[in-house]
């Protein structure tokens, strides 16, 4: 049996989150556990070098049509670029009063499908094969957040698209198929699980003091870094071992209200956060994701309990039977001593 | 760009799982999109000889203690045992009144922390390492189901046990650590999210409707093989692709029901269902949940509106950024068409 430390002798310890409202278990000396299979879990698997790349530059025909560029004159060449996804989840909205609900047709399950039409697309983030996110500078990571505003602006003139998701997948195992630095914005006709969980929870919070519940986090242990206009803390229930979350420190509902500058100091913490869960962890595999409120605004009050956040999630471990099975998840570190370790390593 | 089955060129469609109340788009397309990292996804890692695996007959003592075994004769050779799971998520209860709560102590954070006791047992589930479940006759499946039951009705003696989890990993991308075949049995201070979700959205079709919802399910296109009390399924809304449900043709609320009648005849369906996946998928990893009720019936006509099933997950593709954001998932093959291919599957 493998040493332990002071940190994996500790109980076992049952969280909730209060805004996923979800119950995180907490059980450090799980990760003392063996393990019988011959190789570890995958290495995150080497890319193809960036010839036949169709994100990088010069391969611009081998994409789905571009929605914009910056800079924005089509002829000079791009720092980053928003197209198409090739290989959509949904299909192209056509119409901005397009209507999703099902006609009778629907198997006589109509109130059970919606057509599948929203808008999928790529934020191909650099030119450069070989650059990651976290190698731009905190101006150019600013630009690449506002590529996702901007787009979300142009999308939220389709009336029927409750909700935009804006993602990245960053290595094999965290789901990336490409591995050309990329993030994806996708548009859906429905308000997801998640997202009316918080509105419920933050509701009720609201309901109960009168408060934002993100505005009220009390960092404490928990914090890891500030920056003028955000801070970065592990939750106190993380699902998962060194979960960050980057939260704005003025109240702000919608991502999209994100502007210049707020872009910039927003992308100098987003690299730090990357850059330090590189250092830390053996650069994982990781995804992240804006959270922010449905589109429209259907409670007067919800601008005042709705606060976005942004996510990041190194992918250290798969889950199993139980996280399906519940929706519980077991978390073998302790989000203070997570939070103490990213506070403290060095990225010289 | 791969040629394409007909099945690939249908649209996308959203659906909506009434049960779990959960948005899932189906999105043939997107099986076609291009992979740039060079090994696909993990092969399933192979796993060490029997010779050094705690779980193997013979070396019983190097496992945490045995609760029970079948045949129960401590003398006699066993064919199942179950254990007490070494690594612990959860710290072993010990008083029947034992009370999870939180003193004042939790961090002031009293009202979201529960301490973190329970019960996580591990049941072995053949002796010999070679021996797949699937590989069991369906009286020996029903078996490990039976001990299953068994425990739980144990479990139940301590009143703060809300919930039990009853799992299985298969395989290494299933999230196992150990090949022998096994499953897991976890009693839990707190219900589950997917758990309130669930009896929230039945109680609501009840008090609609007056009926249980999966007493009401229409197998239709969505049946693949049905036995004397149950009947196999894809869900209409499928989370994952060739998920499967088994669920009892007659209502029953909690899994801990079964009599050995049924437990046999359970058994002989799931060991299809398992070959099917087998045959049609090249030996899948796979997981499996035994999705019941909370123990204690808070609501007297709690038993009428819920229904326990047996959900099977086979594990091809992992998830990204999106799936963890919004909750959603994106299925690539639509139910009726998996359905269709796992009738159709010949396990000769
Ligand atoms: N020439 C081209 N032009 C335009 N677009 C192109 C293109 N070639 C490829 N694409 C698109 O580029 C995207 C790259 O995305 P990622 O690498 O982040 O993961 P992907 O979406 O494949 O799946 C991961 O993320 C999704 C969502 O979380 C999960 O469903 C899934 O399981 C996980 O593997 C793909 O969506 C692909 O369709
Ligand atoms: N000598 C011994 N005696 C008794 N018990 C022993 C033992 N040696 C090992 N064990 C236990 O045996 C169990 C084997 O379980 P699995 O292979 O199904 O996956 P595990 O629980 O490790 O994690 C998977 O399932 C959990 C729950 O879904 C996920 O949290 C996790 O990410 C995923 O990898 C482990 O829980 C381990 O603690």
């Amino acid at each position: 049996m493998a040493s332990s430390t002071p940190e994996q002798n500790r109980s076992p310890e049952v969280r909730r989150d209060p805004l996923n409202n979800q119950w995180v278990i907490f059980s450090p000396a799980r990760a003392k556990r063996p393990y019988d299979f011959k190789s570890k879990s995958p290495q995150n698997a080497s890319s193809n070098s960036g010839s036949s790349c169709p994100f990088c530059i010069g391969n611009e025909h081998e994409c789905a049509p571009e929605i914009f560029r910056v800079p924005t004159d089509p002829k000079s060449d791009w720092k980053l670029r928003v197209i198409e996804n090739l290989y959509p989840a949904l299909s192209r909205a056509v119409e901005k009063d397009d209507d999703p609900r099902c006609e009778t047709s629907c198997l006589g399950y109509s109130d059970r499908i919606v057509r599948g039409i929203g808008f999928h697309d790529v934020v191909i983030e650099t030119p450069v094969h070989s650059v990651q996110l976290s190698d731009l500078d905190p101006r150019e990571v600013g630009d690449v957040l506002l590529a996702h505003k901007k787009r979300i602006e142009q999308i939220k003139e389709y009336e029927f698209i409750k909700y935009v998701q804006v993602f990245k997948n960053h290595g094999a195992s965290a789901g990336a198929s490409m591995s050309h630095s990329h993030s994806q914005i996708l548009a859906l006709p429905v308000i997801p699980p998640t997202v009316s969980t918080r509105l419920c929870s933050t509701k009720e919070y609201f309901d109960q003091t009168g408060k934002c519940i993100l505005c009220e986090v009390q960092p404490k242990d928990l914090l890891i870094d500030e920056a003028k206009h955000f801070v970065s803390i592990v939750p106190f229930a993380a699902t998962f071992p060194f979960e960050i979350w980057i939260i704005p420190r003025d109240h702000s509902s919608h991502f999209h209200e994100l502007d210049s500058e707020k872009a910039i100091d927003l992308g100098g913490l987003l690299k730090l956060m990357l850059r330090k869960l590189a250092a830390q962890l053996n650069n994982p595999p990781f995804n992240f994701m804006i959270q922010t409120s449905p589109l429209q605004v259907t409670d007067s009050q919800q601008l005042l309990y709705t606060h976005w956040f942004l996510q990041i999630v190194p992918q250290l471990s798969g889950v199993g039977g139980f996280e399906m099975g519940t929706g519980c998840y077991i978390n073998l570190v302790f989000p203070e001593d997570a939070a103490k370790v990213l506070r403290e390593v060095n990225i010289s």
